[in-house]
């Protein structure tokens, strides 16, 4: 039978469960509530001016429904909250601060840590203005990399700087977000390539090579000697967010990126991405920003609008090969087809303890049983037969130590 | 822009979330595994002979990638499964003990707790021939619609019983599925109804109001009385599970019930379907059933299976409108800007400690910030500013009671 690229089934599979249940611990532990949004979405919806780049739009999983409607599968999990913001625009109060965790498909190419199929993990607050928005998103994601293992860095920038800057070489206003788009490409591109994208777009070639070496090498303190009041804006916020990021004792993580774009003028603010040292996945684990224009072109309201976004897979992509910390789990293994209910019983008491609690349920050696436990990330074994129901009693063995411990039989009243 | 009916959006809901998490949490107490599938699949493993009646077939999403390659959307969790189990067939060890909670589609009709988009949550177990396993799979669903607050019956069958009685009735191997998938529709539809399905279906008009007026009012002792091979195996099988869920006292949750068939012949062994007594929703909320046959049509091994699959959409529905528990959350509230940083330190030192917090991120009046804190489900809020920073300590007040706690100022050192 067939099998598709890009698309992949995770089996036995504990260790997504566990990016994942850190990920969704930190979230709520900042006030982020759940936020589920339809795969199925009108066509309308997806390709609306919100939707992002053109290149997005030709990713779109087409189809139609018996009823000949328009549908495509989501390909991120922004567009699907522009929805809910939209139709609920009057019972939505503000701050609305949400977080869905997903699956969002795009028909493109694959690569290492590219699937068609993948899981975003999105945090989003609407309806603050105040850069506190930024600093509680980028100290969330910290804690959370720093819980999941992967040390990271967290590459920040301003869409204003980079506009005021492009502004302040001369560049007219249409040609923007355009010429923005092209500065977004300068890690995975060549230098010359992106000249000649600019030149395409109508930018000198001393222009082209000026603004992108210039802008590269910028620092905090050369931007800061520009005069355009738009640079000085973008520079002002940045070094508020790093004021109050520094004061929890995190600067180290944060790395001003003069030429970081988010490519889309979706975003309007400080934007951000996450990097990681380890491994070989170069993309970014973790990305956001401020995206006001966004939020306030869809809605028709003067809100705004800040959001981060993890990569479930690309996470998982780079610890896959770590070890998954055991758990406390207990097996309980009858001696025979009389002592199943026995086995039930312990199983319960264990269960209602807190404990993973499982019974055997295939007739195999003992010897064969504590393997099972053992993959099955079990610590303690129990077994019960004639002996252990005559005397009462049953004897756990610690599976990791060998040490045993007799135990009464719980629930002998029953 | 255009919506779309039986496919919905759950914005703000901690419910469906709280739901989700019960559900998960016993299924790994129990010891299974998380899987994840993929929700495209292409169409020949979907139309495959165990993806179920032609009745799913037609409800499929279809749709084709820039490769031209025909894909559907998984329509339950199973066939995903069965996919993953042909695939890894070779490195997955037995009992495989899996669950999977994810989205599955059908382009069907829509009513109250049927939607076209929706959440299964399901649980296998595979190579486990004893009843352990329908022992375990019943247990846990009674643990779980117990913490969830629902009363809940489940409906127990065997499919050897039904095969068996339609044996002894004299009807054809042949025929015998066919006149299954009429007897389960006995609590849907018309009793003349389903006769005429059966005289179409060639059985005489007699036999078919017999058949159906028999395994009506058919109790255990009724059926123990039939001279057929298959019904007394049926039979047996069913008494060994009761008699273990009675052990463990629960017998009251359960109902014979001689018509429940679960439609395809996909099952052969027992089947079981739960309802509650609460709210209006008629269908079932949770069903499985042992699937051996299914199983190794697809595996071409000597394997077995049992399952349980809930929905997720149609508890919510019953739930939805009970109020969700309060949470024990802390908003802090900087009585202005000189004061985030403090803020933000506090919040900190309280989500170390395992509290939601979150800090105030609009400027409201107090009485605002301590509505917002309230209906975010916060139970404390704490207000820093000169006073507080100058005594050195913070006063956190209980929303819920009133009462007011002096604390010194956490991180006091920083």
């Amino acid at each position: 039978m067939s099998k598709l690229k890009g698309i992949k089934d995770y089996s036995e599979n504990e260790l997504r469960h566990k990016i994942k249940t850190i990920i969704e611990k930190h979230y709520r532990r900042y006030g982020f509530e759940s936020v589920e949004t339809s795969v199925l979405t009108p066509m309308d919806v997806l390709t609306s001016k919100y939707g992002g780049g053109a290149e997005i739009l030709e990713e779109i999983y087409r189809l139609t429904d018996r009823g000949d409607r328009d549908l495509g599968l989501r390909f991120d999990l922004t567009v699907p909250l522009m929805k809910v913001l939209r139709e609920k625009s009057e019972s939505i109060r503000k701050p609305f601060k949400r977080y869905e965790i997903g699956k969002v498909f795009r028909d493109g190419p694959t690569k290492k840590g590219r699937l068609r199929e993948f899981t975003q993990c999105d945090a989003d607050i609407v309806g603050c203005d105040k850069l506190l928005a930024e600093v509680e998103l980028i100290n969330m994601v910290l804690d959370i990399f720093e819980e999941v293992g992967l040390s990271v860095k967290v590459k920040v920038n301003n869409r204003k700087i980079l506009e005021g800057y492009l502004t302040s070489k001369g560049i007219e206003d249409e040609k923007i977000d355009e010429v923005i788009l092209t500065i977004d490409k300068l890690e995975k591109l060549e230098f010359d390539t992106l000249v000649k994208e600019l030149i395409d777009k109508g930018l000198s070639e001393q222009l082209a090579k000026d603004t992108l070496s210039e802008l590269t090498d910028a620092s905090y303190d050369d931007l800061k000697s520009i005069d355009n009041q738009i640079v000085q804006e973008g520079l002002s916020e940045l070094s508020e967010v790093t004021d109050y990021i520094r004061a929890l004792g995190r600067e180290d993580y944060i790395l001003f990126t003069p030429t970081l774009a988010r490519g889309l003028n979706f975003y309007d603010g400080l934007v951000y991405e996450v990097f990681t040292t380890e491994g070989n996945v170069t993309s970014s684990i973790a990305a956001g920003g401020r995206y006001n224009k966004g939020v306030r072109e869809v809605t028709s309201s003067d809100s705004s609008a800040v959001g981060i976004s993890i990569g479930l897979d690309v996470v998982y992509e780079l610890l896959k090969d770590e070890t998954t910390t055991n758990r406390d789990g207990v097996l309980v293994i009858p001696l025979g087809k009389e002592y199943e209910i026995d086995a039930l019983k312990i199983a319960t008491t264990y269960r209602s303890k807190g404990y993973l609690a499982e019974v055997e349920k295939v007739d195999r050696s003992i010897g064969k049983s504590f393997k099972y436990a053992d993959r099955t990330n079990k610590r303690y074994a129990i077994v019960i037969g004639e002996q252990e129901v005559k005397e009462n009693k049953v004897t756990v063995k610690d599976l990791k130590t060998g040490e045993e411990l007799v135990e009464p039989l719980p629930n002998k009243e029953q």
